[in-house]
C-alpha cells in the first residue's frame, strides 16, 4: 500500500506576513497541507484568527511554541520564515526532530552556520530547500535552457542583475532587515541573495573565482549593508555585476549576454503577471519575446517541488535530494564573499578550496 | 544681408563606410550641404565614384589630399573620421584653416592629445562636435529630462550601460580598432565610449569622484582592450557599471535606478528603428513605455546640430559653442581613466583636479 496520494503534511512557524502568502501557496500546492502552525509572539486566539482568515484547514493544529510543534507525529516538514539569526538553532532542532526543512533566505549569516544546517540536515535524512520562490517559476527553467544553449546563446560573457526597492523610512528603521541582531546581512542578505543566485544560475550553478565589492556601499549606523554592488569573475573572462538596493526604486532586472544572444529579463524576483511570465532574448538580426504561462504562482511550483521531494523519502525510501542545498550553499558562500570584500576594503575575496 | 539660409558646406575626409552613412545625414539635412570630398587612399576616379554612389551633389569638390580639402575656401567646415591616432595632426590643421569640425569619437587617444585639438579650436574660433550620434537622437533630450525629474525619477541611485557586438574574425585580425598604431583604445574608445557618456549623461554631465576597472578586461596580444568592464562612482553612492566589449552579441542597454523611478534602453546606440526610438520607464506602481518619433535619423539629427552652430558663427557672428567640446572631454578624460585602472592593476583613479 501507498501512501502516494497523502499530501505532505506542512508546519508553518511564525504568522508574519510572508506566511500569509505561503499558507496560500500550500493550499494551491495539490501535494501539500497546512498542518500545523506556531506563533511564539502571537496569543493563541490570534494565531487561530490568523489560520483562520487565511484559509488553513479547520484540522490545522495550533502551538503556542516551536518546541511543541516540532514534536508534533502529523507535521512532516516545517516552512521556517524567522530572522535569519535564529535559523540554526531552528533549523537544526526541525532536523533533529526529522521535519523537512523549507527555510526561507538568506538561509544563515553565513556559510559556517548554514553548514551546521547543512549536517543536521544529512545526519537526520530531511528534505531541504530554500525559499527563492523565483527559482521555481517554470520561466526560470526556461531561461536557464536558453542561457546554456551553445547554438541560439552561444557562450556566457557578462551578467548584470539587479534587485533594489525603495524601503520606507518606517522599514530602514524597524524592519528585521536592518537590525544586527536579527538579518544581519541587511540587503546584501535580502535583495542581493536573487542577484547572486541570478549570477549562478546563468553560469550553470559554477562559483566564480572571486568576487569584488564595488566602491560605494551604502551602511546604516549599526553597519547594516542597505545598498552594495558587485563583480563576479570565472574563469576565461566571464562576469557578473550585482547591485542590490533598499534605496532605490523597485527593478529586477537580469542582463546575461552571450557570445551570439542575449538575454533580458525585467521582473526576474517577482513577475509583474502571477499567471504568466515574460523575458525577451535577442541575436544579432532578431529579438524574440518569450512568454510561459504558469498554472500557479511560483511560490506554489516551490512548494509543490519541496513537497514532491519530502514524499519521495516519505513514500518511497527515497535519500534526500542535494541539489537545492548546494545552490543554497554556493549563494551563502558568495553572499559572505561580498560581505568580506566590504568589510576587507574591497579587496577581492578567492572562492577557490571554499 | 544675410546668408542664413545657405546650408553650411562640409568637407567630408576619407571615403570609409562611416562616410556613406554620414553622407547620407548630411543630404538629409536642411541646413548643410556636401562640399567636398578628399580620399589619400583611393584614386581620384575612385573618389569620384564614391562621391557619385553615395548621392553627392554634382558640384562636390574632388581632393586628393587633406591639405588641399582644408585650403578650399568653399568648404565651411569638415568631417574626420580618421583613425584616432591622426586625430591631433589632422583636426589641428582644420581648425588651423578655420574649418570647423565634426570628430569622430573616441576624440583623441588621450585627453593631453585632446587637449591640442580644443586649444586650436579655441585659437582659431572653430566650432567642435564629437561624432556620438546618438546624443542627438531626440529620445536621448527626452531620457535626459526624464532622469533629472525629481518628481518622477527622484534622485539617481545606480546606472548600468553596454555596449557590445560579436566582431569577426577578419574585425578582431585587421580592424583599425585592434591596432595599436591607428584606435589603440580598441573597445574602450569605440563601444566603451558610449556607455561612459551613457553614464555621464545619467549624472547631468557631472563627472565622478573616481573611476575602477573591473577585474577580468580581455586584451589582444598587442595589448588593446577587447572587452572590460569599470565601475564609476559618485558622492552619495551613485555609482555606474559600464561593460564593452567586441566579443559578445549586440547589446545597448541602459538601465537607470532613481529613488523613485527606473528607465531602461536596449538600444541607445543605435535604435532599432531610423524614425522611432522607444524606452520604458517605471515607478512601484506602473511601467510605461515611451515613444519618440524622429523625423530623421539621428546622424542626420547631429549633423543639422553641428551646421546649426556652426551657420550661428558663419551668419550671426557668434562665438564657438563650448558644450559639445566639454562633454567630449569629460567621456575622453574617463575613457583615459578606465584605462589607466587596467594598466595600474585595477587600481581606482581619482578624477579630482582632472
Amino acid at each position: 500500500m501507498s501512501d502516494d496520494n497523502h499530501p505532505i503534511r506542512i508546519g508553518v512557524m511564525s504568522c508574519t506576513n510572508i506566511v500569509r502568502k505561503l499558507s496560500r501557496a500550500i493550499n494551491l500546492a495539490p501535494n501539500a497541507t497546512i498542518a500545523a502552525i506556531a506563533s511564539i509572539t502571537n496569543s493563541v486566539e490570534e494565531t487561530k484568527s490568523f489560520a483562520a482568515s487565511n484559509g488553513f484547514p479547520p484540522t490545522a493544529k495550533i502551538h503556542s511554541s516551536y518546541e511543541s510543534l516540532l514534536q508534533d507525529p502529523d507535521v512532516d516538514a516545517v516552512y521556517l520564515p524567522i530572522p535569519t539569526s535564529l535559523h540554526v538553532e531552528w533549523a537544526v532542532r526541525a532536523a533533529e526532530n526529522g521535519k523537512h526543512l523549507l527555510l526561507d533566505k538568506p538561509v544563515a549569516l553565513n556559510v559556517f552556520d548554514f553548514d551546521l544546517i547543512l549536517a543536521a540536515c544529512e545526519a537526520y535524512g530531511v528534505q531541504f530547500v530554500d525559499g527563492t520562490q523565483w527559482m521555481h517559476n517554470p520561466r526560470t527553467a526556461k531561461i536557464q535552457q536558453l542561457i546554456t544553449d551553445p547554438d541560439s546563446f552561444g557562450h556566457l560573457k557578462s551578467v548584470h542583475s539587479c534587485f533594489s526597492f525603495a524601503a520606507s523610512e518606517d522599514f530602514l528603521r524597524n524592519d528585521i532587515r536592518v537590525k544586527p541582531g536579527l538579518d544581519g546581512l541587511g540587503a546584501l542578505g535580502d535583495a542581493g541573495w536573487y542577484t547572486i543566485q541570478a549570477a549562478l544560475l546563468a553560469n550553470d550553478f559554477k562559483l566564480p573565482e572571486t568576487v569584488t565589492a564595488l566602491s560605494g556601499p551604502v551602511l546604516n549606523d549599526a553597519g547594516i549593508v542597505l545598498s552594495c554592488g558587485a563583480l563576479l569573475s570565472w574563469e576565461e573572462g566571464i562576469t557578473a555585476t550585482i547591485y542590490c538596493s533598499f534605496l532605490a526604486n523597485l527593478t529586477m532586472e537580469v542582463t546575461a549576454i552571450g557570445t551570439k544572444g542575449t538575454l533580458r529579463v525585467h521582473d526576474f524576483v517577482i513577475p509583474f503577471q502571477e499567471t504568466e511570465a515574460s523575458f525577451t532574448t535577442s541575436t544579432r538580426s532578431c529579438l524574440n519575446e518569450h512568454k510561459v504561462m504558469t498554472e500557479l504562482p511560483q511560490e506554489a511550483c516551490m512548494v509543490i517541488e519541496f513537497a514532491r521531494l519530502v514524499g519521495e523519502i516519505k513514500n518511497k525510501g527515497a535519500k534526500p535530494d542535494g541539489f537545492w542545498l548546494s545552490i543554497s550553499r554556493k549563494t551563502q558562500l558568495l553572499v559572505d564573499a561580498v560581505k568580506e570584500s566590504i568589510d576587507n576594503n574591497l579587496e577581492p575575496v578567492f572562492l577557490s578550496g571554499r
